[in-house]
């Protein structure tokens, strides 16, 4: 399925120190369908090293757009939010990353552009880059360590764009005719598994397992535990064939 | 804020080739709070390589266990989830990062050990592997580029999980102090389940309905029924009265 809203957000850089991860960001943004890189004063950038991080996502590397400032890459989006690790002294929108997901596409699916930006591996956004985006997000992290990687931060980030895509494209199709799928093997009926029971009893009786006699809570137990299993139409015809496996040695037994 | 759920949750890898992901795994994972890693058959353990790319996660590694066997390593868990990229032939309750983080988060806060199993890089985890985990779950990626890293995919995950205890101690705060509620027949072990599948072949061979030489889709069908049904510590007991119970009844038979 191609995600429309994901062509309009784009993933920025900023002053990335080691080539290998620019790679590992090729990859991990293209696993979630995202494909349009800017980076902003890589430290070094084309790099082999980069290439072979990318393994396959190399595409993404080749039309990357290489700029000099934060804003020449943001200038012409509606909406940028700016990840940060760091609790900001002066007060400004934050929000966690599956909500600046929803945001990120609904403004895409609303037709302007969006930037996605991450802030070099020690250090992050300044201030001064910090200020240029409309909302910031923080991803959680342990306190004792909170050093997550750059292509892991945007490995989530990414992957919460995908879903919330995702969720759009599911809500524009419900809204919409949906032909029914067809299910090749579908869950059993009340009915088939109610028969699945007696024939349960019947041949746990035959083994002599259950006394046709006893008390009633284990044949609860018995019928509780087959009403719950979910069982596939494919299943219940296993276990009707093992039952009359059990019950032929039974009449064996018995000559 | 220290998660009490995340302790119970351990994640498995399985037959890494490289040393360097199983380092970037234990940052990933240690970011998010989770610190509990079981390597499996790993082609190169311990390595300075993992040390390096773990960048100070290097705690966890020294604390991993090393296991021969995937069993070995979820033996004690009562909930074993797999990831896959595969679609499966045979029918299984599939479920995406966010659902399989909420159902490991509310097994741990119940008192169990969960496992969150990871394949290896190229081929992910065999189908004998996914028969023993109760729970499969596949991270949405984009079909053109499938290639997810493995510690970002331990990434996104273990997110999911952090994020799913940090909600569980908002629920647990706002509804008061709860003491961890006791379960009187708590759900069968990984170990218990695989004994089971054991007791079922062989009584199933006994009863003249499980060929020994037979292609092994049946046996297959057969444990990924019991590893998805949730079989309760009284109701494996059960199970094995009956099987018991089959083959007394194939013994007389056959004298």
């Amino acid at each position: 399925m191609s995600l429309s809203a994901l062509e309009a957000i784009r993933i920025v850089l900023v002053g990335t120190s080691h080539p290998g991860n620019i790679g590992a960001v090729a990859r991990a943004m293209w696993t979630m369908g995202l494909h349009r890189l800017a980076l902003v004063a890589p430290v070094e950038f084309p790099c082999a090293e980069a290439t072979a991080r990318a393994a396959g996502a190399d595409e993404v590397l080749y039309r990357a757009s290489v700029h000099a400032e934060l804003i020449d890459a943001i200038g012409d989006c509606t909406l940028v939010i700016g990840t940060t690790a760091r609790e900001r002294r002066l007060p400004f929108p934050e929000a966690m990353p599956r909500a600046a997901a929803a945001r990120a596409v609904e403004a895409a699916l609303a037709g302007t552009e969006v930037a996605l930006v991450f802030g070099r591996e020690r250090t992050g956004l300044t201030n001064e880059e910090l200020d240029l985006c409309h909302l910031h997000v923080t991803i959680p992290t342990n306190p004792a360590f909170r050093s997550l990687n750059l292509a892991s931060a945007v490995q989530v980030v990414s992957y919460e764009c995908r879903l919330a895509a995702l969720d759009a494209e599911v809500t524009a199709v419900s809204a919409g005719a949906v032909d029914a799928v067809h299910d090749p093997d579908p869950l059993a009926s009340a009915l088939d598994l109610d028969r699945l029971q007696e024939h349960l009893e019947a041949a746990l009786v035959e083994i002599d397992y259950l006394d046709p006699d006893a008390p009633r809570l284990l044949r609860r137990r018995l019928r509780r535990l087959v009403s719950r299993l979910g069982l596939r139409t494919s299943e219940l015809a296993i276990l009707r064939g093992v039952l009359a496996a059990a019950q032929r040695q039974a009449r064996l037994a018995r000559r």
